[in-house]
């Protein structure tokens, strides 16, 4: 099943299920790409309140997507990651270098809507 | 796969997508009425943009989800219809009786932020 990628505002919102299948991320990455070409979005971000776990695979896919969504213009905020997800990926030595981060999606929400309107990188 | 319950301010938000299976809309409903309950949630849109095809069933779904939040307290609001959709509902003589709809999620999300804040049922 595809990922829904809503768009509220300026801004992408997509969440990661812990049960999203290697297919299935791969699919994503290139949906979230052809989005971000036809909407007018000015910002991404990524929900991974629902992800419990998370392996190399997954942690290399969500910072590739983030790196995607840089380079189409897109400012980009990773919300939602559980304590036991931040301390596997650290083990893992994949920090997701480079990628804004917020506790939660309101607060994801608000700190790009800040990141857009002064045009931070 | 789950399908994704992002909780953004005091409102849930959910995408339904075509390829959605009979066994994935039943499994929806379920993770919205547990997800109303254990969120502080005052309102709920079914954002339904990606979704250009409709059958009596799905339609039977997303009327069901919405009498479902309404009875937890939750203010609904269905977004996104696409013309076709709007067209084989009516035809099919389901039209989502007593659900608010808006034209798309930014609309939708407004809406919903004003009837919340109006007490309007």
């Amino acid at each position: 099943m595809q990922i829904p990628i809503l768009k509220l505002k300026n801004i992408l919102l997509t969440s990661i299920q812990s049960d999203m299948t290697d297919d299935d991320a791969l699919r994503y990455q290139a949906d979230v790409v052809s989005f971000l070409e036809k909407s007018d979005a000015k910002g991404f971000i990524i929900d991974i309140t629902a992800m419990d776990i998370v392996d190399s695979f997954m942690a290399r896919v969500i910072n590739e997507t983030a790196r995607m969504a840089r380079l189409m213009g897109a400012k980009v905020v990773l919300c939602g990651m559980q304590p036991m997800v931040a301390l596997t990926l650290v083990e893992m030595g994949r920090e997701l270098i480079g990628v804004d981060t917020a506790l939660n999606l309101d607060k994801g929400f608000d700190k790009l809507l800040e990141m857009i309107s002064e045009g931070v990188d």
